[in-house]
């Protein structure tokens, strides 16, 4: 899923007085220019586009400030923020980018109006997996380029943790061919969506609390959210019992970001342990993920049916998601300068999966 | 591979004596009995199975060390030894339970004389990946299991990476049929050498400065060892051209073990440190591996061919494994038990695998 809409449903407060009077007092007791002295207690206000304690995604951020305090002996308090406490949760990157917060936990991809390419940072439809991803960031300049590319907002991000590959969605009548596809009303948004565009899906954004309503009334047939794990919480078993397996969100990374001033005030120290605990969330996330939805998986209501979309379907999601990228790359210097480096990336990392793991699960059966 | 060999051939000081030395006038400067304080400097000798340095799984240690410096401000201090510089590399297992060291980095299958369940917890043939592995570790209970089974010897385990889906091998012919196997003499360890013996071949062991001769003058037919990014060190290509993809050793674990007296006595700060930072370089080692691999299959000589082992033999290797599983579990009811946790979580984990990363893998071409 993108959960633009899931997140801008609950109220959106005017809290922007509160939160900069806040964030002021923290200033003050943190001093300015010189480096924060690790004896200091250093409080950072992080806003996330979540629900609080939202099941994975929201209670992996809990833990990662739990943890920023217990390596710091109490010295790093990272104060977590729920959507639309501080800060409403589509706006966390503008309030982060101004200094009104001191940093964010959301999803890459919500920000490609600040910048195309932000989006592959987030993730890319028939792409990278999980673990692909955060080895480019890694080692295949990926990080490099989100740093500069962020640096432009005032902001430095790391990886967040990731939901390792989620599902293609529930249809409320089966697919069988591509033209079963012709004319369907789905809920998909980004560049999902814009491939299911090209093959004759109508895209819908609809907020999260209308999308049950929607499938079971028949406004629309289909929607895609992100695994069974969080699914099963909507209950979309009852109303599009058709769910398919996965092909537009293989490695979606999320984003645990620091507004860049004041991150560089940050003692060496506090800044190796928010270093060091986001890869620990980011391990965390991906095999609780894996867990939870491995155990939902098994407790699916008894008519829902697995399928996977026919093959003709995914040969021309290919070649429409080749379309894409090379419009958004001719609109977009930067989308296709960010392009170029994922893409060296997967032409390296391919010949290598395709004989390890992806020949190794086909071995195992 | 299993580098059991590989870390035997060099000389084996008899440095015990210097060992427990050192050892003793660390405990004097930290106190016996209290919980270290935080203000306090903690150094821990660290011993690893490895040559200094040794790529991939030496340096991922060096900068574990490194991390736990800079997270605790200096305050935690791991001094990191080669193989055979403070313990023979196969004795920091009994040099960490009887407190000579405070921790060694190792593979944990080294230890399956200690307790045959100690094999599982480093990896299984055709069973778990990387991923799977952690999350097992993590969600399935493979932590408590690993920990209780290690506390009976005075010991404290963490992941400290992973491999990755290992190679098959390298062979000087072609194998078309399972037939073709009979007779191979093959350098080959653990269980994955248990299952070749019941396929026909006859596994042999061999300290890794011998491997290449023994190929090369066809005393032995066939080698495994690690992937491209380490395999590549050793120059089989030459001697056996034929690569084949990997199946015993899909996600080995490495560990992280620490003398479970030492480790309690260290403040909750630095046993966070520690915690925090075996999962950083745990994720870390994963990516090395997989980006490093993916390098080094590009340069492999051009006279290498990359080979998958015929259907009927891997089928054959599946019975044959079963028999093995069943044949230790009659022997050793902690293998038994510790099988049966493995099992009931690659049961819960498969289906999901096989509809999400699986599929996906396919579906992506």
């Amino acid at each position: 899923m993108k959960r633009r809409e899931f997140l801008t449903t609950t109220a959106i407060g005017a809290t922007a007085l509160a939160v900069s009077g806040c964030h002021r007092a923290e200033e003050k007791s943190n001093g300015t220019s010189a480096n924060i002295n690790r004896g200091k207690k250093v409080t950072l206000k992080l806003a996330t586009s979540w629900p609080a304690h939202f099941p994975i995604m929201g209670t992996g951020v809990d833990r990662f400030a739990k943890r920023c305090s217990e390596l710091s002996g109490g010295t790093l308090e990272i104060k977590v923020f729920a959507k639309n406490i501080l800060v409403p949760a589509m706006q966390v990157f503008d309030a982060c980018s101004a200094a009104q917060i001191d940093a964010f936990h959301s999803g890459v991809y919500y920000w490609k109006g600040k910048n195309p390419a932000f989006s592959i940072f987030g993730g890319m439809p028939l792409g990278l997996t999980s673990e692909e991803m955060i080895t480019w960031f890694k080692f295949g300049g990926g990080y490099d380029l989100w740093r500069e590319l962020y640096g432009k907002f005032n902001l430095y991000p790391f990886i967040g943790g990731t939901t390792g590959p989620q599902m293609g969605g529930w249809f409320k009548k089966e697919i069988k061919s591509l033209a079963d596809l012709k004319g369907l009303k789905m809920r998909i948004p980004g560049l999902g969506g814009e491939v299911m565009k090209r093959l004759g899906v109508n895209p819908v954004l609809l907020p999260a609390g209308e999308i049950y309503t929607a499938l079971e009334r028949g406004t629309i047939d289909a929607t895609e959210w992100v695994g069974p794990a969080l699914d099963s919480m909507m209950g979309f078993a009852k109303a599009a019992p058709y769910y398919y397996t996965g092909w537009h969100e293989p490695g979606s990374i999320l984003e645990l970001t620091f507004n860049k001033a004041r991150w560089e005030k940050l003692s060496p120290e506090h800044q190796a342990i928010i270093a060091s605990a986001s890869n620990e969330m980011t391990l965390d996330m991906l095999c609780e993920f894996r867990y939870k939805n491995a155990k939902a998986l098994q407790k699916l209501p008894k008519n829902v049916q697995i399928k996977t979309f026919p093959k003709e379907m995914m040969d021309a999601a290919k070649k429409a998601l080749k379309a894409v990228l090379a419009e958004e790359s001719a609109k977009s210097p930067n989308f296709k300068r960010v392009l170029a480096s994922y893409e060296a990336f997967e032409k390296l990392n391919k010949p290598w999966d395709d004989i390890s793991t992806k020949n190794f699960l086909n071995i195992r059966g």
